[in-house]
């Protein structure tokens, strides 16, 4: 993602932003992993410079090893599990995978360099999209399933009252087997607050319930998971790590006003029974109005938009997702290389100065006269202090920088969703535009062009609702963030001062003859 | 005096620790010159990891340009002064120059591998050292020229009652030139709290003073006087600079129990009128208690010494000196060094970190409900609370480091002297035991020798008071070096701290939605 320069004497392998690098190791720890470029060299590269593309090894090797399906022909055993992606249980799995290994060049629009998949309006037009906006589709939704959009003075909303809030902890993970011991995974325990009861959860089930809201809300970006990790996958500090961003995900989804009330989402939440979690599965990947049928369901206002005005928005709009993208990264960037200098160089450099001012300390110890061994005993105390200050640098980083790149890593992947989300309104938009010329050339009726512009409507209230949605959330999530983070500063600063007044308070005592 | 690893390509010149370069220039600026090593490499220098060996650049170029002598021969125009060295009328410069040029492994001693001159002793014998340790002279000193050592607690001290205290203050550089303004020079006005009347004095009185101070006092360190420095000479920084150090200087004289009420001093500290100024001057070089024979004017304590006690005190505080003078290199180079990391490095890294949250909020900038304005205001203030922390650690070395260094600077100069000190008094004991050999051998009476005896006595005394009082002024020095070191730190985090907590406090006001 960004340039790196390594120091190669330690063992460090520089490279350059777009270069693509085989990971060897993620355990390396510290923040490093160590990888392989396409010369051949190996060396150690810090894991935030550089962003996982596509690997088979990505997924669970007991990835269909459980919930009764393919069991027959388990893949135990078999890492890496190339074999798996085939077998279309989990359908959207492998098109999903398939459109990240797009190019980015394949297909751009005005949302230009973000990478992403570029794929989700043609998902959009075969999933039924099309269909939607041209009127091909029936209109039958059942009451529940409808999602009202509200109008509010800044604009379109997911209508959500305040009493269907709730949250949802995920805690407790535990290592559990199966196949009599032959396959063990981890399960995280899970607990809404609406029901206070507890369901078990596996990284492959937040994995399957990911790729189901994708599927589904067409103009809603999902967040991704947290990366997947083979290596090490059961050591206590990565799996309170990743649970740590499963707790985000989850908290996320539940603060969503959509996606927190959806049935798939509730079912994921609660079910608790093995047999009614299948049928629910099944139920949820035959969603009927998933895709673009999604905006089936959506009760919108009934006032026509003004196309040139939801142009203007979706262009700043769009602007703005490009600019965060950018922002996001050079802060993650900058906080990585803030973080790294913390625990280096800034460490080294106070305990540089404790190390001389201890040193100086055990010269004067030679002098034993009273006043002298005072003096002795403070500088030996200043020395103490500016190790300790040192050591606090080293210790900083996770109190201030670590939470804030956490929030930033969120983002990112949320961003980096957002292309695919405002292309299927781009794509309904222009659809409608050429709806217009096929009136002006006599090839449709008024009636018709105005049935597809109020659909094409839909879609933008949808869009809009959600990015208003997402602003909010944003000006939430970054005043939480960066008072999180300004209080550790400040509290750092505070710590650091007292143990600088400490030190200097050992001064006041000592006599000196006049 | 330490290795520097230079960067190349920024034009800076690598050496080691014991090269020998010459410099080029000294008016860079930022603490670096430009030097050229043995192989003509050129390149920048950090001015505080070599030290200026010997130069006749050293010397001012009017030199002997006033005061009348030898102005019938004036060396107007003649930069550099080559010619001085032989002029004799401040007959010690000479040899003093000689000295330094002395290698230090000329003449070793337990004083061991401090570079220094070693010809003290030698010129302690030559200037009747040894005459007075043998009885040779006569011992009729006059009352007003004794000065009292008495025995206490903590060992020998001189003796300096309360009331004779005074201080000096060293301010209002002029600018003043004569011969009709071909010649200009820098006088400094020193104002003695005892009298209040104000003198002006140039740089050549100090270094005058400062040679006969040097020449009296045997077993007392002077210390140096700031360094020379030809170019930009009369720069406001420059002269600035050096009276900060002129004042250290005088600070250090006026505090010394003997120094402070010497003659010699006190002619320098008091004399307005010029012809009285050139009577005390020639009776100061005139002194016969000079050298060696300074020891006549002491009264020391009567009760004899036990030498081997003696001989641990000396090579106790011997251990001392070498061991505090790697000490205060070390602490000086971390500091200079720490402080190189604050105006760089670390400004760098918080600038980074303002940018940044900067470049957010331009960004947030686009979005503009209410709430978003409001976020987008205070991270934009606290991008600016971070540039501004940038700027502070830019600013801070002259607050914390830059004193500290200045007041170990002061000591490297002080240590640097004492081998000397310690020296003579290592040769009068050697001198002593070759007289109670000499009895042995019977080749010298019990009376002779007792006598000779006495006297080492009162050389151990002088040396001995000295030693205390050197211990105690550190004690002192010390103890404010570190206060107003741990203070200005503390001032700078609370500052930092202040600054993070404004930044904070813009967070709270934004509204946003539940």
């Amino acid at each position: 993602m960004y340039d790196f320069e390594g120091d190669a004497d330690n063992g460090e392998l520089s490279f350059y932003s777009g270069d693509v690098l085989t990971i060897i190791r993620q355990d390396i720890g510290d923040g490093w992993w160590e990888a392989r470029n396409a010369q051949g060299e190996q060396g150690l590269v810090p894991e935030t410079y550089v962003e996982i593309m596509s690997s088979v090894e990505e997924w669970d090797d007991d990835w269909d090893s459980d919930d009764g399906e393919g069991s027959s022909n388990s893949t135990v055993g078999t890492p890496g599990g190339q074999d798996l992606q085939g077998q279309g249980n989990f359908g959207l799995a492998a098109p999903r995978r398939e459109g990240k290994q797009l190019s980015p060049s394949a297909e751009m629009s005005k949302y230009g360099t973000v990478k992403s998949s570029f794929n989700r309006f043609s998902t959009f037009a075969k999933t039924g999209g099309e269909a939607f906006l041209m009127g091909e589709v029936d209109k039958n939704v059942p009451e529940s399933d409808r999602i009202r959009i509200i109008e509010t003075a800044e604009g379109p909303r997911w209508y959500c009252p305040d009493s269907q809030r709730y949250t949802c902890s995920v805690a407790s993970p535990k290592k559990e087997s199966k196949m009599k011991g032959l396959k063990s995974y981890i399960a995280y325990q899970l607990t809404p607050s609406f029901s206070n009861i507890q369901v078990s959860r596996r990284y492959k089930h937040f994995d399957w319930l990911h790729g189901q809201l994708e599927s589904k809300f067409a103009c809603i970006p999902v967040a991704p998971l947290p990366d997947k990790q083979v290596t090490g996958r059961y050591e206590e500090d990565f799996v309170q790590e990743r649970m740590k961003f499963l707790q985000m995900w989850v908290d996320r989804l539940v603060r969503h006003p959509v996606i927190s009330r959806s049935e798939v989402f509730l079912h994921f939440l609660t079910c608790t029974d093995e047999r009614k979690w299948k049928q629910g599965k099944r139920k949820a990947e035959k969603d009927e109005y998933q895709g673009g049928k999604f905006f089936l369901t959506l009760s919108a206002p009934q006032q026509a938009l003004d196309m040139r005005d939801v142009d203007a928005k979706m262009e700043l709009f769009c602007k703005f997702v490009m600019n965060m993208t950018e922002n996001v990264k050079q802060l993650n960037a900058v906080m990585h290389d803030y973080s790294k200098k913390q625990m280096g160089p800034f460490k080294r450099e106070y305990t540089k100065i404790g190390t001389s001012f201890k040193q100086l300390a055990m010269t004067f110890n030679i002098d034993t006269t009273e006043s002298s061994k005072q003096l002795t005993a403070a500088i030996d105390h200043t020395g103490d202090a500016y190790n300790e200050i040192g050591n606090m640098f080293e210790r900083q980083p996770p109190s201030d920088a670590y939470p804030l790149m956490d929030s930033l890593h969120e983002y990112k992947g949320i961003l980096q969703t957002y292309p695919d989300v405002l292309k299927v309104h781009e794509g309904a938009t222009g659809k409608a535009k050429d709806c217009l010329k096929a009136q002006e050339e006599g090839k449709m009726t008024e009636a018709e062009v105005n049935k597809v512009l109020a659909r094409a409507d839909t879609i933008s209230y949808g869009t809009l609702a959600e990015m208003n949605n997402f602003q909010t959330e944003r000006v939430k999530d970054f005043k939480l963030m960066m008072q999180l983070y300004l209080r550790s500063q400040i509290k750092f600063y505070q710590d650091m001062t007292k143990k600088l007044e400490d030190a200097l308070g050992h001064y006041d005592s000592i006599q000196t003859p006049s």
